[in-house]
């Protein structure tokens, strides 16, 4: 067995036990719907003890910029699990987003949402689609390090880490074996990204083996984008990094059709928060009208979660029942298929009568065989040999003759290392470049040891000084060379850690 | 009127005057519908004239690794225009991609990609979208520049130019005033990325006001792509960077369902490349079965780009009238809906038999009554004033107390320079960095002037010289820091050209 650390176990949250739980009411038809919610998750035998929690719109107004109050802080690390109803985030500048907050303070690295099709009482195109997207939350080009260095150019930083990909693809399957899914499908764009995307797809692969009993594949994101907008029935749980899982679940949810019904859950190493996806719609708020569904599923995944699968099933699949029966708040309500229109309250006694009840036309939902458990071990960061092979210099130039440049830089001989080759945008411009590429003020000026070998179908680099590069920028800055960005390049046990210019 | 340079227009391309262009055959059922494709424009009056040239399947086993002749790039550069039927790159390794050799190549800076649907003759359920999407095509993500420089992080630089937003949203607007269409929406992610992104949605808004009868309206990346796959009839003209318009341009072929029927162009200032979307479908070469609609689509794109809309518009209008009147080959034959299955030349000859009929249910082809001319204007690089002040200093460290780091740096007091603050993975970790943040050994520490003021709400840098970042970097080396990388800091025109750590 491994040495895993534990997020979530029937060990900590034992059904016998009472879970401790935060609750923030939110604004608008928050209350409503928190109430109800609250009522069934009673009446099924949730075993939780609230405690509730001040942020949103109240909190933001009397001059908290972020929307939570200290109190509420102590309460989360008291409780560690969060329900959430939605809150209003007041007009104007300078109020901080509330879940952005939230997810960074507290290392919520996976956001997780469920969309499963409610057809025909939601209609889709797709009525048999049940997909969960696990996306990566921390990392990616969401970072937001973004730099501009010349008149022309902008540069974002895509980072992409290997703690960050262990963490997410093996949060993915083990939801898939504490939950009773299938398959995990993995989205990357590895054949341009090779290192980026390329190490996730490779942890992807390493860890897909240790679930031998869990169906894996991947897919190229942009086909796999047009795949789940065309045949959902086909995924089951979906991971994938942080850019391309905001899209593939905004996509999912969207042909769903029930973005007023989903919930969704921010999971971190000691805290997770569970919410609705749905937003406050203070325009029905007091009218007795809100639908509470987007909050109760929410609350299924939360009472999984912590270990009470058993009550997560009852409260869903009466939840299901219900929505069979045609019992349906005003927004769903439709003559040729509901039966009764009910207010919130109504609707939540009307699934709590059907505690016993399983639906019989949608899937009866089974969270609870699957294992219930979600570990995911402490990330053992390897020791590779890392070897400074040379260095990435960037250079602002207006000039548009690649020769040019790559002739002066050429005649730098500093400290033994030696010009290899110009790109502008990735292409390389210098020696041999073409004279249809077009030039920013942007060049990417790469050097290497004076008698690496790199012309070769095997190139072998040789050994660079960190002192040879400042030998390098100084030497460069004396000649009036404007440098603005250094990228060094190393080898990893001997392992090329850098890509090549396009035509290099 | 403005000094524009011209990348296609009447005065080119007088219809009086005959237009050169290069022919690739292809492989596979290439040659077939390449057939098809000729006799079709000649009969309905093309004013062309064809040169072949030798690229695909046996120029790669030949022994030539990116598949094409030097007099193929001879004839390409006397023509300027190139028909290209699908080709058949043979499996193995070391063969280069035809396709991005040539754009990479030529400078072809936009993929432009219509999709119409076809129903009831392909299914789809959007029966009347009708879209094109222009692709930037030689920057972003996809420059493919990437380095490894930590145990645990891989970087990749998505680069951002004002010259190339500028060409691919100038050719959007363009596009859209001389094929007769009325709306561009761009799509990006700059609630997230502010500068790189934001710049794209920068250039867009500006240009957009050189064209007041072109409706224009903007979408966040996700949102945007939920939205094409389910309202997909809501957009005419798509203008976006190279990752987003890959994805999108992939759903809305997929969800329109006529991958088969369509063709694509890629532009460039010189040069223009137009093929069907479909691959060479070796299985069916020489049956006289293949449908030619694909390169057909993409000759009419042709025609319309070299000034001779109208041959464009009577052939579109032939073609959609031979798909109504049920006459198909066998990939789109239905007995439901066709009338008569027919050979590739039989399809062809129906095709030119209706040169003087239009479609009676499909909207009637009108390219001709747009402008019909597409001009670029040269870009114009301003030039701000640039401001260095200060330096992101990328360092590799193993421990995990971000007040240790923060500290050591912190009595590095070097030439004026002072440590402002540490992120890891673009989290604030130092100063006051919260204990949840989960750090990798990738620490971006970000220097400044000493005497900057940089805790009020309106920041002052002070200038810094480079000569201070390069003393910065020897005193930290030489203090066993394991620089990685760096990142300089300025602003243009007193403008921030950087962004703050997320908690900054």
């Amino acid at each position: 067995m491994k040495n895993r650390s534990i997020i979530a176990t029937q060990k900590d949250y034992n059904v016998e036990k009472i879970t401790k739980i935060a609750i923030a009411k939110g604004d608008g038809i928050g209350p409503e719907i928190m109430k109800a919610t609250l009522k069934i998750m009673k009446a099924a035998g949730a075993k939780i003890e609230t405690e509730t929690i001040d942020v949103g719109e109240q909190v933001y107004l009397s001059g908290n910029s972020a929307g939570i109050t200290d109190s509420a802080w102590d309460a989360i690390s008291r409780n560690k699990i969060i329900l959430k109803a939605p809150i209003t985030t007041p007009q104007g500048k300078g109020y901080k987003s509330l879940n952005v907050t939230l997810r960074k303070s507290l290392g919520l690295f996976a956001n997780v949402r469920p969309v499963t099709a409610l057809h025909p009482f939601v209609k889709t195109n797709f009525p048999t689609m049940d997909i969960v997207v696990i996306r990566e939350n921390e990392e990616d080009l969401y970072a937001g390090i973004e730099h501009r260095q010349t008149e022309d150019v902008v540069q974002c930083l895509k980072l992409i880490t290997r703690p960050g990909c262990e963490k997410i693809v093996r949060y993915a399957f083990e939801y898939a074996r504490a939950y009773n899914r299938k398959k995990v499908t993995c989205m990357i764009k590895d054949n341009i990204m090779k290192l980026t995307d390329g190490l996730f797809h490779t942890v992807f692969k390493e860890i897909a083996l240790e679930y031998p009993e869990i169906e894996s594949n991947s897919q190229i994101i942009d086909i796999a984008a047009a795949k789940v907008a065309t045949v959902p029935e086909n995924y089951d749980v979906i991971v994938t990094s942080n850019l391309y899982g905001d899209i593939i679940s905004d996509i999912i949810a969207e042909i769903g059709g029930s973005v007023g019904m989903a919930g969704s859950a921010n999971i971190g190493k000691n805290v997770a928060m569970f919410e609705a996806i749905h937003g406050s719609a203070p325009d029905i708020a007091g009218k007795k009208i809100a639908n509470p569904s987007g909050l109760l599923n929410a609350a299924v995944m939360m009472l999984a979660h912590i270990g009470q699968p058993k009550v997560a099933d009852r409260i869903k699949n009466a939840w299901l029942a219900t929505l069979e029966a045609g019992i349906h708040t005003a927004d769903v309500y439709q003559e040729s298929v509901s039966s009764k229109k009910v207010t919130t309250e109504e609707f939540a006694d009307a699934i709590i009568e059907r505690l016993d009840s399983n639906p019989f036309k949608f899937p009866v939902s089974n969270l609870s065989k699957g294992s219930g458990t979600i570990t995911i071990p402490e990330y053992k960061r390897k020791n590779s040999v890392k070897k400074l092979v040379g260095v990435d210099v960037f250079i602002d130039w207006k000039g548009n003759n690649p020769e040019a440049i790559g002739n002066n830089l050429s005649e730098i001989k500093s400290h033994n290392l030696k010009l290899k080759m110009i790109t502008n945008r990735g292409v390389k411009v210098f020696p041999n470049g073409l004279k249809e590429t077009y030039c920013t003020d942007h060049w990417r000026c790469r050097f290497v040891a004076q008698n690496a070998e790199i012309k070769t179908t095997e190139p072998h680099y040789e050994t660079v000084e960190y002192e040879q590069v400042i030998a390098l920028l100084s030497k460069l800055h004396q000649n009036d060379f404007d440098l603005i960005k250094t990228e060094n390049l190393y080898e990893f046990d001997g392992i090329r850690g850098f890509s090549l210019g396009q035509g290099e």
